[in-house]
Order: structure tokens, then sequence, then C-alpha cells
């Protein structure tokens, strides 16, 4: 560290030797916490704009202050900004280069505040923003969706339980459980927005600050609800940034569940759906390979926003109040999860609608695996027999099948009386794919009707959103 | 297995050989999940209603079932009731009694669902109850909290960041501070309450059902909001328990947070408290320990919610549509989060308003550690210095008071003097306890007058839950 | 708490008010720790003895406590002993008794221990016996895996990567590759084994003792490497247990991963395998359904495992030295990992030998998806072209053949020429299944000659386990 | 995507449109693999060697790719390298740099493997020598902490439980409590660098290759102990990286406990140690305060690690044999970890040395809070009391000097003999705290002969390493 940059630490004056220079590498969080640069000087902005207003600064110091605050923004905008390790984090290097343009009136600003409200400020102003961003993405991937599932309401596929086929579903009803998936992950990043939305300035270092602030007036101006409640809570509080990894977790784990079933479709042995190439990579050494490099990829990050997670939780434990140096490992993890999020969502919004659904594998893959055995049990229930019972008579018309290598709707109308003399004509009605969708119309139900209905609610709950 | 076991199986018929003893025992559930047991009868109850509503069911089927279900809840309430392990599941145990009690019309009342919607529906009304003793708990806890920091306005001690003497606080501020993070666990937990109460009923196994049934009838006899939105996603939806676990996650490392002040603060070096002897333990071999054994218990507990949550989302993370055996391994911890959670909140809630302060201790401590430092550059920044031109004239004088072991507030006017010639009489005034934490006098600062306006907005808010 | 039970507790002197009810059965672990009383029962045999040893037990005092100690071990055994919640654990419940049985003898037994070494001997005791155990149903596992990979050494399957065919490999071959994990698995467990296996008696409560005692000896009686080097670490370390839970993570992940292409393999869309009767369930709702319960349990279990894998090292995260009350939350993890993975190795060592592979299927499948494509390249770069020149003649056949539907081997050679004059009649050796698994002749390669020398050394391995 | 670049990929053909940009973009590593370029060169350098022996390469053909690879290792560490991202990888873009170079020649380096074997033998390559790297630090903080236990190995402290002042133990005891648990972190890495260390070159992309290769030459080449025994397994496998993030984590917590000591032990409450300067910092707005940042960001990355260790867990859960590309997620946590433990360890070997203990301080803090009463006990047992009457005769001696303010070792003779007349005189011996810690002299005890025999023995383990 140089004599000149020794001089510049804020605190340097009580130390005897200066800090090892490993140490300052390793302590320094400007590396990374530069990204909140943008936050940082409307933050600042607006602390100034406050003690302005109760006299401690003076109506020329506070234009002195903005115009610096945004030559600044401007220089680190175009790049031209020289961030230095010595000054440690974003704050600083903003407040030094601040006090070299504007001279003293730039030690000014720090009147009233700390890092430790200063930083609280920030993140929140920046997780607040990208939040927005991410329920963006999320709502142009629901339009997505919603825009396949109309578009695919009637097409019929084998819906899974245990991955066996279970009964025949609608693709556009499958699609729909997705969206149903999204619309709870928009609302939790919703609910985490608005209770991060308190400003913690004015907390100062942790005990609040002897200056006649006006705490509503600079939370009003960054678009808080209001300040805080208690200064110790504000400057060691990071449930927002847990709530976020959680909420992200969520939405993370919902698109490893839909990648998993993209990877399954585009396998030879589904052949479900095609994604476009342009969603695929292929291989170095196997000429005839179309890898769905997006979709397994996307699987894997949920791995990393669940560490995330993990690594905020264990950061957190135990610690005393108020703030304490271990926070700073607060950041890394919010910016890597915002990232994510932001990309995933991006690839999933692009590659939904460019799916083509193979209707005729779908199809004859539902024909498959005695999926409307349900609806034939339900057909005998419906002539007088106990339900157990039916699902006696149909489980040996199964076994007949499976010998017989014949499905259901495939054996004729004396076949199926060997079974039980309940069974008559009108029985083919129920055995058919279509039958057998058609008669879950309720809803929820996979009965097309129903899909295309909730296709327009979910797309109705999406516009309305501000 | 017996013949008479494996002929109650519902699903036997197709099967070749008996389930593996060893096999039987390890997937089955009932050891478990029969604690959701009052929840199914409820669920029964309102699914055989409206079945009888649709006409599925007369009056007198629905009324027998009624009343089996009721001698059934009543015998397992009483302990007679014999729980099978043969018969898997919460569901099969209480299905095949009432069969055993009112014949035929047993059976009838599976019609129209599937143990996907039904244990779906059974563990939403479960969460839903016990979210409601959770935040009970929590408010109750919330008024100790609040009534202790009324107690305490006054009660200086020092405010810490990094475990070093910061700036003077008061106790009640610094309670207070535990109380925000409570706030926003009590209305995290609302949140998933809310999320979660969407009725799954009519799910079925994966896609609806082909009987007549009114989804919203059932789903208002139960009082959930509506009925669930998508039928597939119904049945393999486990946010509801994901979120539980976030929220939890973060409410037990509040309470980890606050366990270990309360283990420093009862330490020999801190002595800040008593804890009363019936919330510690001794020593088998140490005559003269007197252990926080409660507070070091909880603040492990947090491993154990982390714990359930990476053990959900891990669960969940590539299980394609729909449901999935896998999903089984959802109840043991959000049954262990749950019994966790309230017993820590139990403990906390009677704990907490039994703290004494030793407020000579923490009075003595707040005197140490140069705690008005930043009190001395205010008052120098008041006189005309720039901010940090007086940090630099209070780190020379702090440098003074180490090396001759006084506080500033010990030093005569003649020894801050030669620090500066700004200093005056009047700086006593600021460089006392009193004088330091009244000055703090903004929304979320320490005043006591802060102090006690804000434990009253708190109380008023927990008194207007509903 | 009765008056009685108060007396009972070992440090109940120093305490002005009995423990609260709730506290008392809050604190207490007799609940779950009373499954180490076999270990702790041993452990205090060989305490009892090393203290007649260095004399301070009379050989007569010894044979008391012998006698007492194993007429405890019989009654907890047939049932008869009643465990105490006022005794907070088994180490006081067994304690209790003896002396009851043996007087004031019984009291001489805690000489020179404290239950921090206790309970860190005992605990160490039970891991290192499961151990053995865990590890000798994996080998049993292996064996199965080793004996199937033999029997299959010839069956062609499709190779995957990215879930997409890529080459062809022998089933036994992909067999070893699960047998490879379990290799490292048992490794692992046995690094966990030796290191955890020194002896923490004589550490006492923290610091050691003033006995004589003889801390070689006690620790030789148990089968211990030797006494731990260090008391404080002794009584705080839980190292073995993380490790432990680390292992087992991986083994569960391997479990998931194997369990994964179970579910897959035995769906229609693959239907590569049969799985037994005995170890599938069927549907309650569904007459044609056979589910693979116990792949997908156990998938789903590798959840849990992570999950107190997250739950030991929160736990741990931060505490001081040295033991602390938290402590008492690694048993329950512990227990339940051995649980799990002792019952999962059990499943997979019944499940895997009683797997039929649908040979037809696995063979059709790798004819399916141009997977000798790779061997088409490797046979034009031997005819001289460059590598890349190669896999662009070969991506051009496969492209026709998808226009074409037909596969490489499909293709005749006037077809194949015109991608490449280079290519004559031998290409056909090349582009059959069994060509290109005999070519891929190297160690760890899939030819069939391979698969059966890797079994060969894998059981050699297995049979020289100690 | 420029048609160059377009052209560029090794698998463009079969593809009808390019990578999507932002696609392209996502899926690529280069951004972070770029830093396995040492080890991949290394790893090409071998596999051309192995090549060359078995005549697929010529002696001129070896040659050129040696100094094309040698040429453009060294353009990649003058800093001249151009990165492409439409490379995707470390691999592509070293491979593209040396067809540039040598020609057509280039292009046969990539004969008989795949990118799936090269990235599998880079990473191990990298993880083997970042072990050697890591457990170098470890030893030289090890030799840290036994230099400083051999300086205090008679500086008297309190030793704690439950953070409550246990009995007198000597500084330099309780930091080789920290050197176990450092030998321990010290062989798991070793067990995990072992356990690697098998060669998967010639694993192809799953199956192995056509051409005669020669696996035990490469793997000897490159230092490995054997070729790996599958070639599934190898390419799929990422246990060591799950392995190392195991072992760093518990690495992580052992510092993470220290750290908290460390932070209590500078805090004004127990003052029993300084940091130096360098390694702490200051407030900005607190003149007087002196940070120990350090310890506490080091106790806040245990997070960071446990993260990566669920990361890497969550991502291979379920994953199918062989390659996905999921498995691309597993470097970045791998980096990360071993850049964490490498700074971590720096910190502390640097740092540790250099404490300084208040030895007034720590003996003071022992003669408060009764740390002898255990030694009444013993004392008293040995003049024949049983345990548990010399227990309560000392809690009653304890309860009257908390009443009297007084501490066992200030009270006089007539006092003591209150409680017991077996108290003679030579009670003192045992009540002063050096006749406390002689006393607990057997191997693990605190006795400062004890220490400095086990501080001999500790170096010696340190020195006798490889």
């Amino acid at each position: 560290m140089s004599d000149k940059e020794a001089s510049i630490k804020p605190w340097g004056g009580r130390f005897s030797e200066p800090t090892d220079q490993f140490v300052e590498r390793f302590t320094a969080s400007v590396s990374f916490d530069q990204r909140l640069y943008h936050h940082d000087i409307n933050g600042s902005l607006a602390h100034a704009a406050m003690l302005e207003k109760v006299g401690v600064l003076t109506a020329a110091e506070l234009k002195d202050i903005q115009s610096g605050l945004e030559e600044i923004r401007a220089e680190i905008l175009e790049g031209s900004f020289e961030w230095s390790v010595s000054l440690e984090d974003v704050h600083m290097n903003i407040e030094a280069r601040l006090t070299d343009k504007i001279g003293i009136t730039g030690k000014k600003l720090h009147t009233g505040r700390s890092r430790n409200d200063q930083v609280a400020t920030d993140i929140r102003l920046y997780v607040r923003d990208e939040l927005v961003l991410i329920n963006k993405e999320l709502s142009r991937l629901q339009q997505g969706l919603v825009e396949l599932a109309t578009r695919e309401a009637s097409t019929i596929m084998p819906g899974f339980t245990h991955l066996q086929t279970a009964q025949p579903v609608t693709f556009g009803h499958h699609m729909l459980a997705w969206n149903e998936m999204l619309e709870r992950d928009y609302s939790r990043f919703q609910d985490c927005s608005v209770r991060l939305n308190q400003c913690p300035l004015g907390a100062a270092a942790l005990a609040g600050t002897t200056y006649p602030i006006d705490r509503h007036y600079s939370a009003e101006l960054l678009g808080f609800d209001r300040p805080t409640e208690n200064s110790l809570d504000s400057v060691s509080d990071r449930d927002f940034a847990i709530e976020l990894a959680s909420a992200a977790s969520l939405l993370m784990t919902h698109l490893s569940r839909f990648s998993e079933e993209l990877v399954l479709w585009t396998s030879a042995q589904f052949k479900f759906i095609e994604l476009p190439d342009r969603f695929c990579t292929g291989s170095s050494i196997m000429p005839q390979k179309k890898n769905p490099d997006v979709p397994e990829l996307i699987r894997g990050k949920v791995g990393r926003v669940n560490g995330h997670l993990i690594s905020l939780l264990t950061l957190m434990k135990s610690q005393p109040l108020a703030y304490n140096k271990d926070n700073q490992e607060d950041k890394e993890p919010v910016f890597d999860i915002i990232d994510t999020v932001k990309d995933c969502l991006k690839a999933y919004a692009d590659m939904i609608p460019a799916i083509t659904v193979n209707e005729d594998v779908t199809r004859e893959a539902a024909m498959r695996g005695f999926s409307t055995a349900t609806d034939l049990a339900d057909y005998l229930v419906r002539k007088g027999l106990p339900f157990r019972d039916a699902h006696e008579v149909v489980g040996k018309s199964v076994a007949y099948g499976i010998a017989e290598n014949k499905d259901l709707s495939e054996m004729t109308l004396d076949e199926l009386r060997t079974f039980s003399s309940d069974i008559s004509a009108d029985v083919f009605d129920v055995l058919t794919l279509e039958g057998s969708v058609n008669a879950r119309n309720h809803i929820g139900g996979t009965a097309p009707e129903q899909v295309l209905s909730a296709a327009k609610r979910a797309e109705n709950r999406i516009n309305n959103r501000s």
C-alpha cells in the first residue's frame, strides 16, 4: 500500500501498521460490489437531498454533489473510472473520486450515515430493480406457455405417474401445469419485493445518528414504502437475500423438472418433441448427435442456486448483532442468483414457443400402456359395480391385453364381455383417447375445453400484472 | 404377507407375486403419515358430501360414511385403532376400517378421487392448521419481546459491530431488532398459508375424473380459497412444503442468532443477563456450572431445519410430472420442521420475559471501549470541522485514552482541548451514555423515547392480527 | 418433575428451581440416544476395567459393575428396562439403574470420566460397528452387479450421452460403471472408519482428569487404534459424523442416478428391463400400473441424506470449543443416515440380481439413432481421411439416413460410397453393433472380452476385502 | 455467429441453423475453464506421445504437436492468446489455435479421444496439483500452531464448555486442539488425492475407442497411478469434486470455529489476545474501532464452501449415465473452493504465529468462575467420599462462594471445612490453577508437560510428510 493510499483509508488514524497487502486484497469487495455503483449513486443522491432539506448541506453543496456524482456515473458507464482495491469497496471508490472532483464538500456527503446503512440501502435498491426484470422475463415465459398450451389444447399424449403411462392427457394441459408453478414463483418474487422495500438509510453504523435527519424523506425519494423500524436490524438484516435465494431455488427446481421432461422427450425413446437446432449442440466425436444442451445446463444450474441458498443461510447462522464482516459474503451469491435466474428464464422464454410436438408419436404412446383402463373402471361403476370390483375386472382385462398384445380399445365387444357382462357397445366411447380426455371436463381437468378456458384465465392473470 | 392382507391391497390383481416383506416395510408410510388421520378424515367427509351433492352417493350412504369416519376418528384418538403396515398408509388404513364397519358403501368413498389428490389435500390441510399454531406462538414471543423492550427502554448497553464495542444502545432497542425479524417471519408464514390454500381434490390420479364432481363445493367445505387450477400440478406440487421449510429456516436462523447472544451474554465474560434456572442445566462433573442449554440447543436446531430444506429441494430436483413415489419423502421433513419450530418458539416465548438484565454490567461495558467516540466526532462536525478531520481528531484522543486508560468522558476539558480547540464544556453532554442514546432520536433510532413508541407500534401490529 | 426425580439429577444441587417440564422434555435425548445402550455399556465396561487396573476400583467393585451392567443389557434387550425422560439420556438412565442394583459402587463408575467423553466414545463405537454392516451390504450389492455384468457381458444396448443415443455398449459394461462408483464409496467408508478409530475416553469434561488413568488400556480394550491426542478436541470433534454423512451422500447420489436409470428403463418408452413384481406396487385407481416404487423411493432418499449432511455442517459452524449443548443434535442425523443407507443397500442388493434385460429391445434401440456413426468416422480415418473431414462425411450420411429412415448399416455400399469413395465392402464389419463393441477392446472399453476381465478383477477386489 | 465461426464448430455439419447467440454465450464455458489450459496442454502432450508410441502419429507429427502446444502455452502465459466464446471451451480454443499453427496435423491430435475424457483428465490433473498446494499451506498453518502451542504451553486460560468457565486449561493445549482438526483435514485431502489419481484418457466419448491406444502409457506419463477401470464411469464421475468439496467444507467448518474464538477473544469482554493491526480494519464512522475482519470474513466463507458442496451434490442427483451437459456446472464450484481454501489457509498461516496472548487476562478469567471446582471434588473422592457426595459438597461451597464473591482458592481452610471435615490444608495444592492443570498429566491432558510432548509429536508428524 503506498502512503497516498494509506492516507485515503477512512479509518487509518488509529492503526500503527498498514494492512497486509494480501489481507487488503482478501478483505476488499470492490472487485464484485462495483456492480452496485448505479444504486450507490442513487442512494447518495437521496441522502444528500435529505441532508440539504434538513439544513446539514447548503443548496450549493447539494448541487456540487449532484453534478459530481452524475459525472462519476458517466465515467463508470463509459469505462474510464479507475477502481482501486486499496479503497476497499464501491462506496469508498466513489466517495474518494467525488472528493477529487468537488473538494471538501465531497467529505460532507457521509454525514449522518455509515457504510453499514449505505450498503444495506444499495443492495435493496439493486435487488428490487432486478426483481422487476426477473418477473418481466418470467411473465414472458408464461405467455409462451399459455400460447403453446392453447395451440396444443387437443393434442393427446400419455400422462405419467411413476414415469409409467397412467391416463391420456392433452399436451396443453401438461404445459399449463408448468404455468401454475411459475405463477407461484411470480407471486413469491413479488412478496419478496414488497417485504424488502423499506429504507435502511439513517440507521448509520448501528444505532441511528445524532444529525436531525428525515428518514421518511430519503425513503420516499428512493421509492421505498417507508423507513425501516429498527437501526440494529437494518444494518444486519439479510432476510431479503435469503428470501430471494429461496424463491429462486424453487423457480430453478421447477425449471429443472421441466428440463428433465424436455431431455426425456427429445430422446430417441420418447421423441415427443423437437427442439430447434439453435438451442442444441453437437458432438466433437459423434456426428449424429443433437444434444439438448440448454435444458441440460439449466437442469444443472438448480444446484448452483440451491448452493447459494445454503451459503447465505450458513453465513447468517449464529451471527450476533449488529453488522459483522461476514456479511460481505452476501453479495456474490445474490449477484450470481440474479444472473442465473435471468439467463435461464430468457433461454426458456425464447425456447418454449419454438417447441414442435410430434403429435403422432405422443398419440401412439398414449394408445400403448392401457391408458384408458381407468375409464373402463369408471364405466363399470356407472353400470353399477362397486369401484373395487370394477378395478378387478379391469385388472384382468389388462392382463389379457398384455398377453394378447392388444390395447383395450382394440378388443372386440365379445372379448371385453368375457370379463363382465355389464359391458355393452357404448364402452368404445370411453375407451378412445378423445373420449377419455373429454370426459375429464371440470375445472383443472384435462379436457380440451377446460384447457382453453384455463389458458384464457392464465392469460388474463398475466395481463393484469402491473 | 398373509393371504388376507394380500387381498386387501387396492391394486393386487395385476401382480403375479406378493410384495417382498422388507419392501413392504420399506415403502410403507403409515408409521409416519398416520399423523394426518384427522385431516384425512376431514378431507373424506368433504369429498363424500360433494359426492352426495352431485348424486354419486345417496343421502343414506353419506350418513353411513359420516358416522363410520367419526367412529374411526374416535378410535384413533382413544388409541384403540390398529394400524397395519400391509395397508401401506393412513388412507388405506382408514378406508379398510370404514369398509369393515359399513360394508360396500365404504368402497364407494374413493369414487372420483385417488390417493394422489387425497394426500395432497390432507397435507395442505395439516400444514395450514399448523401454520396457525406457529404464528400464534410467534405472536406470543413477539409480545414478550415488546414487553421486555418496554421494561428496558432506557437500560444502556454497548452496541456491537464486529463484536467490538461500537456505540451505546438501549437494551429495549436491541430487543426490538429481534422483533423486526420475527415480524418478517410472521408475514412469510402468512404468505405461505395463503398460497397453499387451494384445494387439490378432484385432480384424482393426475388428469381429473370422469365423475360429475363439484370441485368448488368440496374446496369450500374444507375452507380452501378455491380449487387448484391444474390437475397435473395438483398431485405433483410440493412448493408449499419447500416454502414452509424456507420460512422456517429463516426463523430458525434468527433464533440461532438470538441464541448466540444469550449464550454470550450469560458467559462470565459478558454477564449481561441472567436466565432463570429452569431453562438451564448443570454438569455431571463440574459442580459450579449453569449452562444455557435451551439457547444452545435451539442454536443447533437451525441445522436440522436447513437440512430439511435441502432435503426437500433435492427431492424435487429433476422430477418429471406427475406424481412419483419419491414424493413420499416429503412428509417426515415437514413434520419435523413443524415440531421443531413450535418447540423452539414455545421455549423462547416462555424464556424471554423471564430474562433479568444486569443493568450495572451492561452500563459499565458501554462505558468501556470509547463507545461515545462517534458522538465526539459529530460534536466537532457541528462545531464546523469537516467529518473526516473530526474523525482524525477523535482517533487521536482515543489513542491517548488507550494509553492513559481513560474513557473520553473521564478526560478533563484541558485534556480534550489538546486535540482540538473547538471543544468546549458542552462536550460532556454528548460524551455521557445518556446523552449519546438520547441524541439518536429519530424513527428507528436507539433513544428511549423512540424505543417506547416503536414498542407501541409493534404492539399494535401484533394486536391487529386476525 | 417429582421430588424423587429431581434428586436424581446429577447436577441438581446448585440450582434453586427445578427444570421446567417442557424444557426437560425439550432438552432430553433419551428418546433417541437409547439406541446407544449397547455401546454405552461396552464403553463403561472398558472404563471400569481400566479403573481397576490403575487401582481406583477394587477387583470386587469391578465385578459388581460388570455383572450389574450385563444385567441391564439383558433388561434392555428383553424390553423390561424403564427409560426415564427425567434422567435425560442413555448414560444417566443406565448409571441410575446400576446404582439401584449394586449400590454405592455404581456411583464410582463415573470416576475419571464425564458424559462428554463418554458419549464421544459411545457414538464412535456405534458408527464403527455400523460401518462394518454398511460395507458388508455394499459388498453384497457389488457382488450382484458383477454377477449381472458377467451374465450380460455381450448384451448390446445403446450408450447414452445427453440421453441421446451415442454408441453401442454392452449391458455388462454399463453395470460395471456402477460398480466402480460403489468401489469408491466402499473405500470412503473405510477411510472414515480408520480415521474415527481413536478413543476419547479420558478426555473427561474437556481437560483430562486428575485420576491416574491409563488411556492406552481402555482404548485397547475397545479395539481403538489409540487414544485421541487432545482432550478439548476429543469432546467437541464431530468430524466423523460429517465425514460419514459426506460419504453417505455420495453413495446415495450414486444410487439416485442408478435409480433414475431403472425408472427410465422400466418405462413404456424404454422397456429395457423388467423389475420383479415384488419390488413394485400398483395403483389404487389405475389397474394397469406397475410402478418402480423401490428405485423411485431410493432416488428420493438422497435428499434426506444430503439434508443431514447440511444439518451437521450447519450445527458445527462457528461453535467455539469445547462441548456445547448444540452437539446433542448430532445423533438423529447420524442414526437416520445409517438406517437409510442400510435399507437402500439391502433393497438394491436384493433387487439387482433379479433384473431381467429385454435383450431384443436394447439391441433394437442400439440399432436406431446411428449409434455406429463414430465407427464409420474411425473407419474413414483409418482409410486416410483427417478426423475432421471424416466427421463431416459421416454427418452427411447421417442426414441422408434421417431423411430416408435408414440406419447406416441398412444402406447399400453404393449409397454409402456417394458420401466417400474411400468406403469399401469391409465397412459393414464396423457398422454392425458387434463390430462396434468388439472394437473397443482396451482396458476400460466396452468389448465383451474387456467386460469379462474387468468383472473378474472386480470380483477379486471384493473377495480380498478383510 | 459469423460464417467463419460457424465453420469452426466441430459438430456444425448436422445442423440446419446456427446456435442462437445468447445460447452460444450461455452454454460456453471458456470464460471459466480457460484456467485449465496448463493441464489441458499437459494432457494433450501425453495423449500425443501415446498416439505416436502406438503408431497413430509419426514422430514428426508428434514433434509438431509438441512445439505447437508449447508455443500456445507461452502465448497464454504472456497474455497474447485470444480466447473465443464461439469456440466454446478451453479445449477447442487450444486445438483450433494448434491447427492454425501446424495445419492438418493439429486435427489428428483428437484421434482416439473425446472432449469427455479430455476434460475429465484435465480437471483431475488440476485438482491433484491444487491439493498439493492446499496441503502445503495447511502444513504451514499447523507449524504455526505447534510453535504457538509450544510458546504458550504453560499459559493458563479458562477452558469452556457451553461457553461457561469449566476448568483451567493451558493456551498451548487449546491450540493443539485446532491442530488435531487440521491433521484430520490434511489426511482427508490426501485420501481424496489418492482416490482421484486414475487416468480417464481413453474412455473417449463414453465407450472407449477403436484405435489401438495404450492407456497405461498415457496414465504413466501424467503421473496417474493407473488408467480408470470403466469408460462410462470415467466420463461421468464427479466424485472427486464432491469429495474435495466435502473435505473443504470440514476444513472451513474448523476455521469458522477457530475464527469464532478469535472474534470472541479480541472483544472488550474477553480481551484474551491481540491480533496484529495488519489483519484488522477500522470503521468509517467510529474512530475507536479495530475490527477482526480477517477471522470474521473466514467465518463467513464456510457458507460459500458448504454451498458449493450442495451445488455439486444437487448437480449429480438423478443424472443417468454417461456424460450430460449439466456436468459443465462442476467447474466453477471446484475453482472457487480451491481459491477460497488457499486464501483462508494463507491468511491463517500468516496470522496465527503473530497472535499475542494477554496472559494476565486469561489467568484472571480462569480464576473467576470456580474453575477448580472439579479438582475439589476429585480431592474429596481421593479422601474417600463417593463421587456424587463429593459433587454435592462442592456444589454447596460454590453456592457460598457466589454469595460471598470468593473463589474456592480464596476461602480459608475453616470456611472450606464447614462443607466437609475431610478437607485439610493440602487442599490448596489442588485449588491453584497450576495445581489443576499439572494434575491432568496423561496423554491428551492439559498439563504443560503433556502439551510440550504433544507438540513434539505433532511436529514430527508434519515433518515426516512427503
